[in-house]
């Protein structure tokens, strides 16, 4: 990627679909990626990446099992670095939210699951 | 560290000190560090290292020479990402600048270069 300003809340305008995460940068091996969640996606971990969860608008509830289940709140201008292993379940509880991802490029946005909400190549914004 | 929600305008108001980054999130080999910028830093590279600057606060001006010198202004929710090899020199002109920065583990501040502003231990907040 040309070394360029990326300006996030132009990036986010550029797409509207939810759980449907967009590369907007790269570093090492790194991924940083933005998404929109809305509603509840599923129960899923990573076996070897940490994720770090920074929200951009709103607020996120975080499901975890850790080992016990409980919900974190993550409100804007707050992350939460999930460390791999870690059974977790993102959700937007009533406005949509906006989030900005790091992760490994090897992460799979459903982790250990395949289904239907599994994106295996995303987009470049 | 722990499974907890970082706040970043709470942590970033636990120091005053400008240039001295502390870490407050750590992901596989990646840090994540919050810094104060006030004037100009020094021109410096990091031989293996890609760095990302995320402005939380005004407006940094990042000068670059990839290869010719150039100026890059990053404003507030914008990233810029310098890859390993390339000058920079990032600076705030006026007002104090506030990044999140995430980088590997082994990065040094001062990158190729050792000065009195290299700082070789990061304070964990």
């Amino acid at each position: 990627m040309p070394l360029t300003t990326v300006n996030l809340a132009q990036k986010l305008s550029q797409f509207d679909d939810a759980w449907n995460p967009r590369v907007v940068g790269e570093l090492g091996d790194q991924l940083v990626k933005l998404v929109k969640l809305r509603g509840e996606f599923v129960w899923h971990h990573h076996d070897v990446e940490d994720e770090l969860f920074l929200v951009l608008r709103v607020r996120m509830r975080m499901g975890l099992r850790d080992p016990d289940e409980r919900v974190v709140a993550v409100g804007e201008g707050e992350f939460l670095i999930v460390p791999h292993g870690v059974e977790h379940c993102p959700a937007a509880d009533t406005e949509e939210v906006a989030l900005l991802l790091l992760e490994p490029a090897t992460t799979l946005n459903t982790g250990n699951l395949r289904n239907d909400r599994t994106r295996d190549r995303l987009e470049r914004i």
